[in-house]
């Protein structure tokens, strides 16, 4: 495999930048930091037929990715995860067009798979060792893993109440595994003075580089699975922000090089009403969110009270022309229900966020009945299975299913 | 799309054969039918090279399926698993070539789902309603999710200590779901009695001609991801038994179409000690088992004590020269915890009952250091979330990470 053609990291917001052969996390401005190709090489590489034999993961975008050498790449098969026309919840919303991309399929079930295969393979291409991270719980997992298949030691803080396949994961993987009695930000001030205090690189959300090329990758899907036509508008469950800053980086590299025209999805951040900067600024017109005093929400991917990148997904959700929708908690437990009863998708709370956000949106008239609409399922909803708890009859061995309002031998 | 090259189903026993315009499930000599095509007419179809620019899932082998048409088609992304060339767990076990196909990234989190999509399809292409199974978790949850996406009423009995997160699956897709205070086989007896009270089609294992085709795929896609050239050795865990006979089938049509040669990969029936009526009949040199009395092991989906298909499981032991291992919980739960560690990858109680066979075959010299071996993990762990239960450290908020074996500042 050819080298990448990575080359530098910018930072959006002062335009400094940094040599991406160096370990780099971000900017002295504080902003994280951009991964830049040499797009007019990328384009005359290759092109969308090239694709079709290729395998069937993220890795088949390896010019659009950062590492360089086919042996850096650390892979579990994470990526190219179906987008699914989901007719029955469709009809029970509405509309004519509704598809959901489920990132459940990935490795870990999450799509911070496609985040930790690229952070990872980079970590390794650039010799880190020790790697530390605070995670609400589905990004500790992914990092977890693919550190372990990568032989890197991985520090892992988490709140005490997070999921609990997300700590068995971390803890299965071998990874040191700590919880804390707070939030995912008090889990990251343990993390900054440990990175400190034994050298270990900080792979917080965005202050390590590379994982939004990971996530870019739902973008390039998005694309090439509708046939190089985006769709109308893509509803995304945001808590650090990075798949929808992601998918939006993708789209602009994809018309750099002609791929697509200039015609974007309506970008829609979802959050929770126990947690809602996003839209908050969203709402305010603001540029940049406000730390989220008393966040609280089952969803707890999008539980982060203040995103590093806020700024980046604004910035994609007003040049689309996008919006930003808050839901309650009772709407997400209701909506996993509606998904699961017409389409069979268990999915998880972040992504039923964003199922009650298109039935609201299309109730308020923002979504149109003919608008192909894409719902990114952020992961399984295997990983909550505390969210229903269900009381099934018990039968006797010997005993009987009885249907009442079925007659016998119908 | 064209009609599907099915022809008929074939007892594999007696040779008689039915009409598959019609509902049918297991010959008048009580064995398992067998869907049979025109193999002829398949391999004038469609070519190796067809197969690369198509869908990422099973459906991309749409000649080698009984579905006539794609509007009857059931999908949820189910197929195309990766094949992970796992360096990490051959170097534990002394293995050059090991490879682990990841059964776990399908919809519902296992290889059930490849049986769910086939069969559904074709329960909605013959215009049934109702379908009724026994399970012991994991089909029923494919099943379910399957049928919701259909429009199918299921109605599913398990062991009341099947996983709750199948339990919850069921539920969740609308399922009519029971538990009963015995095992699979006496779920199996209420189906029975439900089915013939109430008219449901009674789907259970190998009574229902068409999942086997689905998980058939599983071979198609092992020689298509090998480049047309099978490995020397597959390890399958066996309950059913159904996907070690789909991919035996997937191979033969594939030799008969000329895609592949006559070699083939010897095929390893694994179990647990507890529940082990396979390995005990082929360590007999017998041609069927024997129902095993008072099955117990963690691993649920291989505690089935008496399987419709095993006479064609021992069949494609016997006819590849392969053999048949039963391993014991301890081994299972070691073998888990070391893919974990040494691959990220977080597999099934079964998965692990085949990464510990395969140790145990390469000790004992059956296998070869240098010779390709694939397990079949069947699933995710995260659906067996009770293997282990770790005592995490807990800091307080600014409390610190410390690690004894680590100076300050290295």
């Amino acid at each position: 495999m050819s080298k990448s053609f990575l080359t530098h990291l910018e930072c959006p917001k002062c335009g400094k930048t940094y040599d991406p052969s160096q370990v780099q996390t971000v900017c002295t401005c504080g902003s994280p930091l951009l991964a830049r190709y040499d797009l007019k090489k990328l384009g005359a590489s290759v092109t969308k037929k090239d694709l079709a034999g290729r395998r069937t993961d993220m890795w088949r975008y390896r010019e659009f990715l950062p590492v360089a050498s086919e042996e850096n790449i650390v892979s579990l098969g994470e990526g190219m995860t179906p987008i699914l026309k989901t007719e029955g919840l469709g009809a029970a919303l509405g509309l004519d067009n509704l598809y959901i991309k489920d990132e459940g399929l990935n490795p870990t079930g999450t799509f911070k798979a496609r985040g930790a295969s690229a952070g990872v393979s980079m970590a390794k291409q650039l010799g880190v060792k020790e790697v530390s991270m605070p995670t609400a719980g589905n990004a500790g997992g992914a990092w977890s893993s693919y550190g372990a298949k990568a032989g890197l030691e991985t520090y892992i803080v988490m709140p005490e109440d997070a999921p609990d396949l997300a700590k068995k994961e971390c803890y299965l993987a071998g990874a040191h595994t700590y919880l804390v009695k707070g939030l995912i930000s008090d889990a990251g001030k343990i993390v900054g003075r440990a990175a400190k205090r034994y050298g270990f690189f900080d792979a917080s959300t965005l202050k390590e580089p590379y994982r939004i090329e990971g996530k870019k990758t739902m973008g390039l899907e998005i694309a090439e699975q509708f046939g190089w036509e985006v769709p109308d508008v893509v509803l995304y469950p945001t808590g650090g922000g990075v798949g929808l800053i992601g998918i939006w980086k993708a789209l602009e590299e994809l018309e750099a090089i002609g791929w697509i025209g200039s015609k974007r999805p309506r970008m829609v951040s979802v959050q929770a009403e126990g947690c809602s900067p996003i839209v908050k600024a969203f709402n305010e017109g603001k540029k940049e969110s406000v730390f989220f005093d008393g966040a609280q929400t089952l969803a707890g991917g999008v539980r982060v009270p203040k995103a590093l990148g806020d700024f980046l997904v604004l910035d994609g959700v007003y040049k689309s022309g996008g919006t930003a929708v808050a839901v309650t908690d009772a709407e997400i437990v209701e909506c996993l229900g509606i998904t699961a009863r017409t389409e069979g998708m268990y999915i998880c709370p972040e992504g039923a966020a964003a199922v009650a956000a298109t039935r609201k949106l299309y109730r308020d008239g923002w979504i149109k009945k003919n608008e192909k609409v894409v719902i990114l399922n952020t992961g399984t909803g295997l990983k909550y299975p505390d969210i229903v708890a269900p009381r099934l009859p018990v039968l006797e061995v010997g005993g009987d299913i009885i249907v009442p309002e079925m007659a016998a031998g119908q």
